[in-house]
């Protein structure tokens, strides 16, 4: 895929600052980032908008809403209040799309953890309306329903944002989570335009440790191009993020991995 | 739950021959045994047979045949001649199931992989029928689908057994590799008294590695007594396996280990 669709995720490389992350992007003709929270908050939110602006660059979104499950109501608040300060940030940002990493399990009851989800979504739906900003639900991987996502497929994020039911609200489909999938196809047809987001990156095994273990693109055995494929097909016009949380890559120099990824994303994805 | 409907999968203690998990599941008051094949055929096949019939105790399961997949036609062929051998080995024990590891994923083709596990099971279903003994296809974490099984969800083998449609082939409910799944109930249920088999082990985190990271239940957040509730409620009236495959309880002596698993047995499932 050429570079005109890529934006560049900027936990890929995590050493890099906003300023740095948008050099980057400019010099190496990459039309869009998608920061995380941590660095745009590093930056100061509004120079965070300034920086942005300036560039020209899209944001294709803001990493990350969600983690809404927790053990007492004030906690389930907190994440509410949190996320609402989420919705501000992407704003200040100018994109229309906050990704929501859902919460892990609480305790032994994942239908509970799911309903708490879901309350948390509908709490701050009426906010994300309003600022113009939809809410992107991202199924992470089965190995990380205890610590991170009690929706693990893109099956129910498809029936969460069904029951839900908004414009504001719909699914990504980041390849390393879902590409195992036998029902991947028929759900990717299934949420049709209700797609916000695209990421890449490939599954390498040994996966050591659910979080940072994640490949380069072509390094692994995720069949990239079919996912795209039906990605475009269901109707997602959007970026494709290049999002890589990997121990491997963020021990090499950023400059090297960005040298690699997009090589690879031409290649490869 | 009380011991009796207890099994004890041997890979739990690798450390005991056959005459040693013999001796302890008699000394231990465990009804029945499920032994993976390497040390039935340390102990040789025949003397397995006769060491187990001997004992009067019940053999659950064999484990295990399956891996089907592979890069060419030849290693296919090896791969059902050695489940043949498998269905020898269960007819020797006694045992009317042996459980099946489907097989890992071939190049980046999961439907192809998939197709070919469906070859296999019809290719030996022939000699398992007349030998009176159930194939249980186990659905494997989805974190396992690269290197061995590609069918992840209870849902995926349910599926495959009933385009099937064989008395001879159901599925095995490991709570291990189901546990995280939003559609579990209603796919146990769906299996009914397809289920062959239930095994029991916990989710710990952090999951170092994808094959030997398994707790010891009541030590992680799976909630057993839903799970073995559902089950029994869909039909199964079998042996419930403890199958705790973990680099951390195979470092502990075995009479520890198994102190430790007979008590969570009766408290936690």
């Amino acid at each position: 895929m050429d570079l005109s669709d890529c934006s560049l995720n900027t936990i890929t490389v995590p050493s890099l600052s906003l300023q740095q992350i948008v050099d980057q992007a400019l010099r190496r003709g990459i039309p869009a980032i998608a920061p995380w929270r941590d660095i745009v908050q590093a930056a100061g939110v509004e120079e965070a908008g300034r920086i942005v602006r300036a560039s020209g660059l899209r944001v294709s979104s803001l990493v990350r809403g969600g983690l809404f499950t927790a053990t007492d109501e004030a906690g389930r608040r907190t994440a509410i209040e949190d996320n609402l300060r989420a919705l501000e940030e992407a704003h200040a940002l100018g994109t229309d799309c906050l990704i929501l990493v859902c919460g892990g399990l609480i305790g032994k009851d994942l239908v509970g953890s799911r309903a708490m989800v879901r309350d948390g979504i509908e709490a701050i739906l009426p906010h994300a309306a309003a600022a113009g900003i939809r809410l992107g639900i991202e199924p992470l991987h089965p190995m990380m329903v205890t610590d991170r996502s009690v929706i693990a497929t893109l099956g129910e994020a498809n029936d969460l944002a069904e029951r839900i039911n908004s414009p504001f609200v719909g699914v990504i489909v980041d390849v390393y989570h879902v590409w195992w999938d036998a029902y991947l196809w028929e759900e990717i047809s299934r949420a049709g335009t209700r797609v916000l987001g695209h990421h890449v990156s490939d599954w390498v095994t040994p996966i050591m440790g659910q979080l940072s273990s994640r490949g380069m693109m072509g390094d692994g055995c995720i069949d990239l191009p079919a996912i795209a494929a039906a990605v475009r097909s269901a109707g997602y016009g959007g970026s494709v993020e290049i999002e890589i949380l990997s121990d491997h890559w963020w021990a090499q120099p950023a400059d090297h991995v960005l040298d690699v990824a997009l090589e690879r994303f031409v290649e490869c994805v």
